[in-house]
């Protein structure tokens, strides 16, 4: 079989109506930027949508328009792939908030000027209304499937459990139904490393040509610690060093592991935008499916009439399994039909992006 | 019994000739600033010698004189305690390095300005040379026992391996033979986040009136989320918000983890020097006794006669007990009389710092 032709790559979508948000403001003027791959069939009934993390971004299978690097989930969507575009109407769109081209703290508000600190702060839930709207104006009235790893499965839990009508099936992959004490720990001092950059100004550096670039690159090192496991760590990187055949008794990057994290942290500053950063983190320390459902997560699902699937990993340390064990409980209270593997893998967090075969079959397997 | 006066509490020492470091060169004018409890007995063979962490000093039972909070193992030593100031003469030395009284980077070099980075790097073992001058000044030759919690269980295990004659016994609490690369990565961040602040000057900012605060602040505050458990974080915070009914929507401490968080940063920069941080870290993160000894842990213990002991807490993932155990089968394979308990407590590597009664028994029972 012939593989069907990519459809809709960077479209974008401007919303007619503001988007109403859960501090009770709400957004006007939103653009919501997205990629689709494979066709929606006559019943309109075949549609995927991936939810994307923290960092990530629309380009799942398409080159970064940044860093020219191949999407970030390339080995998992495509034709004949397990998330088969073959089949499947296949759809990613930058979440509002970030800086790919959906509205976010760098896009410019009513006056002209950049939103930065004045854009409001949202929520997953407000994420996931800019998903909705995007499948409304797609004339997508239900999904076959909403899938998404680590913050992109607070997004399929959130669309899952809040707009149950639109959605067949909810894969949630590495991910969590609230923020944990330690996981708000981690981005608050993401938070604080930007804001403690002069250069941060208040987040109205957007006229000066360079953002709070230290800062941000602090936070990434912090967060890119917390995506990786403490053997994968010792496996890939140990005590060895970088180039040189002895330690130099300064502050040089003397061992591998700090190169590496200096170059993740230095690069990402390429790509990101700081105030994205600040509030793409703080709408994720503000998930708590169960809190919005009067505090027991299994009434968050108590209208929704989805197949389920949880995956966690075993070296996850960010979000654990005991996470998704959570979830798992909830939705059985609730009557659901729920799949839920712990699989094995030494990359931790960072699992649901890397080469796990058995992930490949549980997705394939599940999405049918 | 009645209990022994305290003695000598607040001395210093000012080193008759350079002390000779890893690196190849040499300190000169290194001045230690010790507190000592107890009294050293005629044989001069009763003496234990207390070896603190990173932000550790020693303070370890008086008030400390810029917090004026008690000392950070009054629990534990003191008459009648598992230390039992009434039988042991209590040694703990400022590291060098540190800021507490012993040569450090804030400290003046010859030329009469502060040392800042032109201070050498140091090496664990570089501060145990310190500690061993001490006791030569002190006139004993060998120490009833050393023990040390942290880094402080780092030094613990350099001076009873490279300088075996000194210690009858060594007893080394939530440490570890060699930092691994997780444990570096945490502590890059940090100096990263020291270095990008601009009021660091190159470390030059002592005539300024004011350091890196902002940066020492984020780098406390990483450091910080590791010492504790993530189901402590729980327990103690979990998503409880601070003084308010409602999440604000803004970028304000929220959450209490927050504002503890955020407290514990800025109240660090109140007592510890920037530079400080730099150097101690570098020196944890060089700390490798194995490979100061061709490569094999138990080489390192081959000249040791002492009792050994090893304790680890269940929660502490920073220092997790696979590392205590390492270090018992090394001590096993050189033939050596090891205990080795993991103990369970909530509070994650911090544990040996707090209330856990079990840890008491140990110790008092360890050292007789």
């Amino acid at each position: 079989m012939a593989s069907a032709p990519l459809l809709d790559v960077s479209t974008v979508l401007d919303l007619p109506a503001p988007l109403p948000l859960d501090s009770g403001q709400s957004l006007p003027g939103v653009r919501i930027s997205y990629e689709a791959y494979g066709r929606l069939n006559a019943a309109r009934d075949n549609a995927i949508f991936i939810c994307h993390a923290l960092t990530g971004d629309q380009h799942v299978v398409t080159d970064h328009p940044r860093t020219g690097k191949p999407g970030w989930w390339v080995r998992m969507v495509g034709p004949g792939k397990p998330i088969d575009t073959d089949r499947y109407y296949v759809i990613c769109a930058n979440v509002i908030g970030s800086c790919m081209g959906s509205t976010g703290p760098a896009s410019l508000a009513m006056d002209g000027c950049p939103w930065a600190m004045r854009f409001p702060v949202i929520t997953i839930r407000d994420m996931v209304r800019g998903h909705v709207a995007l499948l409304d104006a797609l004339g997508i009235e239900q999904l076959h499937a909403v899938v998404g790893g680590s913050m992109g499965g607070m997004q399929a839990l959130s669309l899952a459990a809040n707009f149950p009508e639109r959605t067949r099936a909810a894969l949630v992959i590495a991910s969590t139904a609230r923020h944990s004490a330690q996981n708000i720990a981690f981005h608050e001092v993401g938070r604080q490393a930007i804001m403690a950059d002069p250069e941060w100004r208040e987040g109205e550096y957007y006229a000066y040509g360079k953002g709070p670039e230290k800062g941000l690159s602090v936070a990434r090192m912090a967060a890119h610690i917390t995506y990786l496991s403490e053997a994968g760590l010792t496996d890939k990187f140990g005590r060895r060093l970088q180039n040189r055949a002895e330690k130099t008794f300064g502050f040089d990057a003397d061992f591998q592991i700090e190169s590496y994290l200096r170059h993740q942290g230095i690069s990402f500053t390429d790509r990101f935008d700081a105030n994205s950063y600040l509030y793409i983190t703080r709408a994720m320390d503000y998930f708590d499916l169960a809190e919005e459902h009067g505090g027991l997560l299994a009434n968050a699902f108590a209208r929704s009439k989805a197949r389920w699937c949880l995956v966690s990993f075993d070296t996850d340390w960010l979000y654990p399994t005991a996470e998704s064990r959570l979830i798992a409980h909830a939705l059985n209270a609730a009557g659901l039909p729920v799949s839920f593997v712990e699989l094995s893998a030494p990359y931790g967090h960072d699992s649901f992006l890397l080469d796990v075969p058995a992930l490949d079959k549980v997705v394939g397997g599940f999405l049918g």
